[in-house]
């Protein structure tokens, strides 16, 4: 069924930028406002927002898909011209808006229709709209959080000398099937040297005491997505793994503290990031702080310096400073919150104290 | 590595097109053309390529890629303005041409950098380029519908009364994973009355004597798709289901005889259509004959009575002509082939004579 209040919020955020018509491609973002996943990507699902001219959607005829979805339906055939028929349903005397991920096929043929008077991106409508999550998001958000909180208490009895990164990683997306992912989901697990690096695949390298070990990871549950980083050591810990580990989660700590409507993007970022410089591994926090999500497990928009876009209550993002030292090891700690009113709900429970596992 | 000589042809259809300059960012092809998959969708990883201004890999400096790909790096953060940075490497006085997957966002913005003289869909050369397998890809095809017959003969084995669809589709999966397949894979199975939808969703429907058994399934093998189609009976079998089975079977072998260089897209899919008619079916051969296949499982391009264009040696397409009468039963048959310079290679051995399982 058409989920009207979010249409509603989405022709809100349209009117400020003075767009009257926008079409809508990314199959998570129609299954967001439908309620209903399209299938198949090669035949065009298309959904169509005006707040004058009607909600639409252009379908396929041989699209499977719920027949009371609460609005007019657009049904095409395999032999049909996607871009005239969109043509014969837009406003052609007003700009057109398309969501980010529309494609190009789609869109730039448009013009010898002469669908609308301009083509423009409506990407900052769709995405403040979906940053804020309602209700029945934020229960599916927590629940996957609680999800993701069970694999990572389980994950800590899969280790042993020996072990490689992608014997853990396959444990992992057991786990998550038998908590009742949609999919197995995605780890990255990294051993010692590994650790420093963002986005490492796991490997062959086995685990040996002095380790750390970095595993982020996360699967969606009910179409919402989770996403947490713990870091522990195996067996021992050193002086300056100890330092590092202080100073993430102290960084972590700060900014989950510091959350609050009104706050910017940038100040966020700086507040974790300002810490880590003061305890001289600026140049090692390689990332932003943290980036929407939802639907997706990157939601556009990002907990970062170069954002100077107002936090507001109701959004859901990803809290994870890290340090990353080559050749040596690696530490991040991340969790996903949810803007309140007054501050932010925490929607991980596992531990960040400092552990060292195998002893 | 730089698969130069897909470059060069693709060089060639977009000189055909009287193009100089490209980008693509859809991510199957990015592995084509470099050999690598590039990791995360949300981060830009763009192909720019031109046959006087280079070959570049616009790269996020987070993403994790080979060093020695074989071309120009251009790297960005987080930070960067993605469209600024590939409009510093454009030609700004000419053309620039875009993947048909290119999405709106790395788009509509370009205008504003003045990126280009135009911007266009460059689909055609890519899809012509794609269209036309290597030897590599040929045998990776080969491969991929090897396994998918030996998937298929298995599957003979998983029916028994009362089992249901979603039970079936389920192991099938797990063969797919036990026969090498890089993922899952898909299976649409249907039984009796939903053997007449053509994407009919596996659900909790039990098989029973006299029900056809239709099996659309495949997975991707070293990145290359397989997609196969086979319809049995179970236990019994009508004379009208024998007859719509022997029709839709002289339908699939008429237009795999009739393939070959120079052969109309259009006039192959009306070679199947024809008979189908003449049988009494016509209007419940609900869609195209078939459609191209390679690193996607539908590469662009439809064996369909509206594409005039003409069929060429090595290109890679399904053949499968379908029967589906509401409330009764459905009969679909495919293979995929591989155009020859003589003819057709037919990938899928399964065997394609009438079977009443469970006797």
């Amino acid at each position: 069924m058409l989920q009207q209040h979010r249409i509603d919020g989405l022709l809100h955020y349209m009117a400020e930028m003075d767009l009257e018509q926008m079409v809508i491609r990314n199959p998570v973002l129609i299954r967001y406002f439908l309620g209903y996943q399209p299938r198949g990507n090669d035949r065009a699902t298309i959904l169509y927002v005006s707040k004058n001219n009607g909600v639409k959607l252009i379908v396929n005829e041989l699209t499977v898909f719920p027949k009371d979805l609460g609005l007019e339906l657009v049904l095409h055939g395999d032999q049909d011209d996607v871009c005239a028929l969109i043509a014969q349903h837009t406003l052609h005397d007003k700009p057109l808006g398309f969501d980010g991920e529309y494609p190009a096929k789609w869109l730039l043929p448009l013009r010898r229709h002469n669908a609308a008077s301009d083509y423009v991106l409506a990407d900052r409508a769709l995405n403040l709209q979906r940053a804020h999550k309602d209700e029945n998001e934020m229960e599916l958000l927590r629940e996957a959080s609680r999800m993701n909180d069970r694999v990572m208490q389980k994950a800590r009895t899969l280790f042993r000398d020996g072990v490689t990164e992608r014997e853990v990683s396959r444990q992992l997306s057991a786990l998550f099937k038998e908590e009742g992912a949609d999919s197995p989901g995605w780890a990255i697990v990294a051993f010692g040297e590994n650790a420093a690096h963002v986005h490492h695949t796991p490997g062959d390298r086995q685990l040996r005491a002095g380790d750390a070990i970095l595993i982020d990871m996360g699967a969606p549950r009910g179409g919402y997505h989770s996403d947490m980083t713990r870091t522990f050591f195996w067996k021992s810990v050193t002086d300056h793994q100890r330092e590092v580990y202080e100073l993430v989660k102290k960084a972590n700590l700060a900014a989950e503290a510091a959350f609050k409507p009104g706050l910017l993007c940038s100040q966020a970022d700086l507040i974790a990031r300002d810490l880590i410089t003061a305890g001289g591994y600026g140049p090692y926090f390689l990332h932003r702080l943290g980036h929407y999500i939802g639907v997706d497990l990157h939601d556009p928009g990002d907990i970062a310096w170069y954002n100077h876009d107002p936090i507001e209550a109701t959004m859901a993002f990803s809290c994870e400073p890290g340090i990353y030292l080559e050749g040596q090891f690696g530490v991040r700690i991340e969790d996903l919150v949810i803007v309140t009113e007054t501050g932010c709900e925490i929607l991980n429970s596992d531990n960040k104290e400092l552990e060292i596992l195998g002893l």
